[in-house]
């Protein structure tokens, strides 16, 4: 199925990761300079067409165009074979799965978020949640394009999969009295975040090894989704980095203790 | 003058912080619970007269309103001399200062998790940046009623204010090699993000006594602004907290060791 992306950024990168683009479209008279020029220079190396339009064709398809649109093949998701896989390979896993995010703005931001920190894959429910539309490729500034996201039939049975991996499952809960950095997450991790209205689901909240929150202050209730996300997200990031801020070599990685399950 | 506000957390929070509403807008046929209900408690116990309208008149306003809106005084801003003051108090203070952030939900959202951990201040620039308009009170889902704002005529005398009375000016620059989280941020503490587009001015960045960044995988340039701040502002507080997870009491703060500039 072919789709119209949009936003510089967007487009940049899915050019950048390999997406099979048909066709650009860009306003006439748009500024072809930096990001656009970007966008306009990759197109050619890749051999993609490039059409001139009128700035009010794509005003009809949105009022995020930034002056340059796409056609896209639809996302691609990933297999969660793919992601069970990873999570038996010697570099510790990091899995962020999204129990029905609904905001496509909140959804792209922590997608960005987690590119940022290069998770393993993004796990979401099949049904009840937004899936990777145009608006939120565009949200994510293009970070989406070089993730894996899966999206799972039954998220529950996906988490007992992962768990019986070696895997351990970290459930960000506003009510839980556990600090979310008291969590070692060094080895194979999956945090899981719920929606911004009801959290996660109870069958999903069952099915994690933890419960943690964010600290706050006594007039405040909770963050916005994407905002408390990227922060534990970040934190367990910070864990595996090496203190001096190198990036952490794969030797580095293997030489972490592992951290399996009992009985596992 | 009045101003309408709208989205149920973003009234709730104005009620609970005892700011002035004139008069509360509630949809004909709403669901009157949860947030809602506690809406119109608050509204009942402090007098504000409630009147039901068309749900037409309120989608007037905004896509947002979730069946309530409220006249109120618009936002009240504090002054500059509240935060000069409480750098010199026993508490280190904790900062945050937004350089021409442009996108209402950004604002919003960051200002939410400053509310959360309990920031001293909100600086911004007076001229050039979004001020605390409708849209971003209920971005900010109404936590901007318990934070104290200014808007500095001159940002850079501001900081140099501030940096005279011994606070740290830390900016967030994507391309500083400091990471965010080698800076000691414990003692009086100013935190710096910039706007989604061209970051930190020059005359501010060159105010910052450090330049300080998120570490990230390749692909990746940035972060969403608020998330990017969000990071920042909680690994700081994360650093404030003792390690219990207990609150921390003014006695504690005042044991931590004074982090005096050079000659001040």
């Amino acid at each position: 199925m072919i789709e119209t992306i949009y936003g510089k950024q967007a487009i940049r990168e899915a050019l950048r990761a390999g997406r099979r683009v048909r066709r650009l479209l860009v306003a006439a008279g748009a500024q072809e300079t930096g990001v656009l020029r970007e966008v306009l220079e990759l197109a050619t190396a890749r051999g993609v067409p490039v059409q001139t339009v009128d700035r009010a064709q794509l005003d009809k398809l949105t009022d995020h165009h930034q002056g340059v649109a796409a056609e896209v093949d639809a996302y691609v998701y990933a297999e969660f074979a793919d992601l069970l896989y990873a999570a038996r390979a010697d570099t510790p896993p990091l899995y962020l799965v999204l129990d029905s995010l609904q905001d496509p703005q909140n959804f792209g931001s922590l997608l960005r978020t987690a590119a940022a920190v290069g998770v393993t894959g993004v796990l979401l429910p099949e049904h009840r949640a937004v899936g990777v539309t145009p608006g939120v490729r565009r949200a994510s500034a293009g970070a989406v394009e070089h993730l894996r996201v899966v999206r799972a039939t039954n998220l529950v049975r996906a988490l007992e999969q992962l768990k019986a991996a070696g895997v351990w499952v970290v459930g960000l809960v506003p009510s839980a009295s556990e600090r979310y950095d008291a969590v070692d997450a060094r080895g194979p991790t999956a945090l899981v975040v719920g929606n911004e209205e009801q959290g996660i689901r109870r069958l999903v909240r069952e099915a994690c090894d933890f419960q943690v929150s964010l600290p706050m202050e006594p007039a405040i209730d909770s963050l916005n989704a994407a905002v408390a996300g990227s922060i534990v997200l970040y934190q367990y990031y910070s864990q595996r980095l090496p203190p001096d801020g190198q990036r952490p070599s794969s030797s580095a990685s293997t030489a972490r203790p592992a951290r399996r399950r009992p009985g596992a």
